[in-house]
């Protein structure tokens, strides 16, 4: 019989999450449990070898027992993630052993689930399962509609892209300039920031961990770009706080994430608030989900930019097992850590593999 | 021939305005000039006669010399203000003595300036040139797009309305209920309150001032009326913040004021701004005078609101000279300090007379 590893919510953390497990007060533990088999389904239900799982900023809110968009996980709850894998094992007519699927998996090694909560992918040509989790899949699908619904940009915009090396981030960049806009990318290195101008084709990188930051992002979007037309918002904080005082009449703000906040149980707050009437702008929160109605349509958008050679994805794989670990799915609380710290570039992910 | 007093900036107030005239650090002071006459009008100018200045939050931003929606008011310049006044003599083919307008006449009693940045006003029936400064002018105006425009208020919609016994607040109030909706409005007094639920037909009416206010405010928009749809902002600040916890999915945000943040150099900046993520929250800024090419139809409609008993209007008339003034216009810095210590009901002008 085979074992799953499940990687579930032991303690709520109060600030960053404590990665390292089999601690007094670890955030996740490690359960390994027998895998179900054709014997456990019901009607309807499904099993999914997962072969990635997805490491989201998102998550932290998942942990917090606050109203949300989506219930906190519970204790005991395996981690809410996304993830791809194959099916095994199906009671559902739409699927069928072999088949390659997307959904919320869960950080686990073997997902049983209604069939209605996965969706069957093709492999489009010259990609892989893993774009199910990129371009194609939720990190895309944000920046698809963040980029065109909420901030609405049009050709000769001036864009800022915060978080601009991250998975959403990065391809808010490349979408940003396929639609003829001036992109001012932020992050948090000199490499990514190459990486964005070299490989990205962002106008402007400015990493805001250089002593001079401040300066240099005011003097760049004031003075030489004439002010800002839109954002796409990753990090919160502080330099939302600058962004603020960078605003075009009518800016428009799509905020899709704080993730330099996500672990502050005091954020300092957004002290330039009040330039939003000045500047008429909007800052305007979304949720990727308020648009499932609309994925197909953006994935298919998507899947041509991808063949056509005009959107780069990167990846960041985790497929290492930590010492005395019996998979990589151990790896996943180090690595959603290693995301806030900022060390991916691009969309990170864990192999799964026991 | 007779005189002019004008209320002019002499120094930019850092914190709150020095009100107080003839001292070394005062904000303004007052100048008696020769007014103008028939002799030094030139092509298409106007005398006005000026009856009534307002009194506006926003003229504390006026006075701040930072980039914004209007440039900041210059040392020695006249303060910018809304006024209604009597046309006395006119070079403007429009125009003709005995005319009553509205315009930026500025805080003095004689205005000289060109005919085209004024409107002629009739008098509708019930009403007073007053009703221009109030619902028929900017605060009506502002009140009026912030409701439908920006917050796009429907029936049934729980709505906040902040600084809600102010000039705009009172009518935006008024307006969300015109339109079917629950109303929580918040002030700064026990008699505010009694006005705004037994004169302006609020549904509740919370007092910022009681020392359970926080508690009392987040138990009814949560609790009783299970969040907030929209809400029309006039204070910032703490209140803000509070709201910001207070949110259902999609709230939209008109934000118009923040009369409790302008007074200070170092706003605490607004903490819990993540629920507009997990909310899909809107906050937008607005300024009515991007709606100009549309006030005609809106003064109309709150004319036609006015004559039906539906609207109320409630002027806090300023007419007291301070000792040795040579006329009320000095009353103005004084009044202003009034209106942001929240000390007025309803619209406050000041009525120009020496």
């Amino acid at each position: 019989m085979s074992q799953n590893t499940q990687i579930v919510l032991r303690e709520r953390p109060t600030a960053s999450i404590v990665d390292a497990m089999g601690q007094s007060d670890s955030t996740f533990e490690a359960k390994h449990i027998a895998a179900a088999t054709a014997a456990d389904l019901k009607e309807g239900e499904v099993i999914v070898k997962v072969e990635y799982v997805s490491l989201d900023p998102a998550m932290r809110g998942w942990l917090r027992d606050a109203r949300s968009y989506l219930p906190p996980v519970q204790i005991g709850e395996v981690m809410r993630a996304f993830g791809v894998g194959t099916v095994v094992e199906s009671n559902f007519p739409g699927l069928a052993k072999g088949d390659q699927v997307a959904g919320t998996l869960g950080w686990q090694s073997i997902a049983k689930l209604h069939g209605r909560f996965l969706e069957k992918k093709q492999i489009y040509p010259g990609g892989s399962i893993l774009d199910f989790l990129g371009p194609l899949g939720m990190s895309g699908q944000t920046a698809y509609w963040g980029i065109f619904d909420v901030a609405k940009i049009k050709a000769g915009d001036v864009v800022v892209v915060t978080g601009a090396a991250g998975s959403v981030g990065s391809i808010a960049v490349q979408l940003a300039k396929l639609q003829g806009c001036k992109v001012i990318a932020i992050a948090g290195s000199d490499d990514k920031c190459t990486w964005l101008k070299q490989q990205l084709g962002a106008d402007e990188a400015l990493n805001y961990k250089s002593p001079t930051f401040k300066a240099d992002y005011r003097q760049m979007a004031q003075k030489k770009y004439g002010y800002i037309d839109a954002v796409f918002e990753n990090v919160g904080g502080e330099i939302l706080d600058l962004t603020l005082l960078c605003l075009k009449p009518h800016a428009r703000i799509a905020f899709c994430g704080a993730i330099s906040d996500y672990n502050n149980p005091k954020p300092q707050g957004l002290k330039n608030y009040q330039t939003l009437i000045a500047m008429r702008g909007k800052l305007e929160g979304f949720i990727v989900m308020d648009y499932a109605d609309r994925y197909a349509h953006a994935e298919k958008q998507m899947a041509q930019w991808l063949a056509d050679g005009k959107l780069a994805r990167k990846f960041h794989v985790v497929d290492h097992k930590l010492p005395n670990a019996t998979s990589t799915l151990e790896s996943c609380p180090q690595a959603l850590n290693d995301l806030f710290a900022g060390k991916n570039v691009g969309k990170m992910v864990v192999k799964v593999q026991s």
